[in-house]
């Protein structure tokens, strides 16, 4: 058994889902007949897109903030963020009644923005630059004392994700297959974990955007390899993978499938005219993997007809005047 | 009690329920903290955007055509209908083994075609006149023998849409309010019905684009008024009353509303970012009613703070590529 195990067991993970509990949504897995003829399996969706703020982020946000005592949360939380972490965090640092110190690239879009503020997040700007988007949270930091959350690279934060893929089991039993997307890899990681402990004969695969395949890099690679100039409109996905997912998930994920940035459309034009309900660029990757005809070369063959496959759908954030299409 | 409570009474809605039960969806209520508290009410939401076909209309299009004998069925059933009744028709007419024979204007979205042509649906384009749609429908009959399903002026097909409102009644108590968009009336006086008989203390609201305020003409001068060049976004709203749907929504509705169209654009981007779910314009119109800050001059006051509100979303047909913002 591997370090991270240690950090990350069973008892960690129900302790994660007891700490959210009350201020999270358990929420719904969604069923599409319509679906399941046009893909040829039983498809069960974890609907993180109803989730409090929009994304399964607040699973980790709120299990890593109510982990802190009122003294460790006296100067406030910081993170860098263009997207669901900023607002995830945010909100948890309001349920606390502390601060949380928010650096955005000023690229960010105008909704993101929004929902930070939304929950009071206080935001410094930056150069939408790893740098500067780095050295400007050192300076608040250096400056607030407040406590530095990270998105996806903390044992706190991947069992808190973690907990979607267990409520999921909860609620479907005899799942083939599970999917998450992945982009810094804390929801996949926690998704694996989670599987690992509580449906242990299901397997793991990942979708990852071509356009930013470092995870599949890396993972088929045998060696971490950092994300470099990533382009897809899955934003949510464009980090690289951290010191403490890229093992776990190097240990417990099955596969990686690479997809199209069409079938990424196609797949969230799908989900709105088949399930009425409103996915994220990042949150259409696993069914994208299930509905491309030419997959990108290198992909391995996927097996996955006539299986119950259970998808997590992770956030739900779309700009209704913005679409990717 | 007048005639038509005896075609329709408590056992006909209840039989229309049983009827219905193996091929619609019974929808989710949901509800929203986050819309609460802009509306400063409590808002219980029946999802019809959820249900077979994408709206209400297949509850009643299912009762109707599960009422007929296999005889009555031969030679097939026939409507004109440029929305959700064409594909709700053609999905139960499908269900019994029959055919369904669609009379659309040739305007028609892709969408709405492309939604009856998945049910087998046999159109007819003709011109997008009433009068046009109905000479062209008595041809198709005629030549056919098919039986003419009304999308609404049919006691069968109100006692269905009934039922969406029987079931959150059963689903949520004590509601003090309930609403429901007005076009044709069939949803409408669908749910004045089963409030009637199973939760008399409710009030029973409608709301109606100003642009195509028939209905509301209509009520509050005590004599059917016909619709005339309706102009609206809430494209499922533009029929007229028809003669047994405008003395139910007489006697047994309290009040109706009427919205503009910023207010509705506004109410459908709302719970699209609060709820992440898709309804088309029609569904927004009660919503609407509850965020418009100057209702259009005549509307009575309408006291909702703090209430107990049922909304009927009737649908959730919208097309991606041609939203109405």
């Amino acid at each position: 058994m591997t370090a991270y195990l240690h950090n990350i067991d069973e008892g960690f993970i129900r302790q994660a889902s007891n700490n959210i509990r009350k201020h999270i949504h358990r929420t719904a897995v969604l069923k599409s007949e319509n679906l399941n003829s046009i893909i040829g399996a039983s498809l069960f969706f974890k609907c993180e897109n109803f989730q409090k703020a929009g994304a399964f982020k607040s699973r980790g946000a709120v299990n890593t903030v109510f982990s802190l005592s009122v003294d460790d949360l006296k100067k406030g939380v910081a993170t860098h963020s263009s997207g669901n972490h900023a607002a995830a965090l945010s909100r948890a640092a309001q349920l606390r009644n502390t601060k949380a110190f928010i650096v955005m690239p000023d690229n960010s879009s105008k909704v993101k923005i929004d929902a930070v503020k939304n929950y009071n997040g206080i935001i410094t700007f930056c150069k939408p630059t790893l740098k500067d988007r780095e050295d400007t949270l050192r300076k608040i930091i250096s400056k607030t004392d407040a406590i530095e959350i990270h998105p996806y690279n903390d044992a706190r934060i991947i069992a808190g994700q973690a907990t979607a893929a267990m409520e999921l089991f909860e609620e479907i039993k005899d799942l083939d297959i599970i999917m998450a997307p992945v982009g810094g890899g804390g929801l996949l990681s926690g998704t694996a974990l989670a599987t690992h402990f509580f449906s242990p004969e299901t397997k793991v695969v990942a979708a990852e955007p071509e356009g930013a395949k470092d995870a599949c890099l890396s993972f088929y690679g045998n060696k971490f390899i950092p994300s470099t100039n990533p382009i897809t409109i899955a934003d949510g996905l464009l980090t690289s993978l951290g010191s403490l997912t890229y093992p776990i998930i190097k240990d417990h994920v099955a596969q990686i499938v690479t997809v199209h940035e069409e079938a990424i459309v196609k797949a969230m034009i799908l989900v709105w005219e088949r399930m009425k309900i409103i996915i994220e660029p990042s949150a259409a990757v696993p069914l994208a993997a299930l509905l491309q005809k030419n997959a990108p070369a290198g992909n391995k063959e996927f097996h996955f007809k006539n299986k119950r496959i259970g998808i997590i759908l992770s956030g739900g954030n779309l700009d209704p005047n913005n679409l990717p299409w």
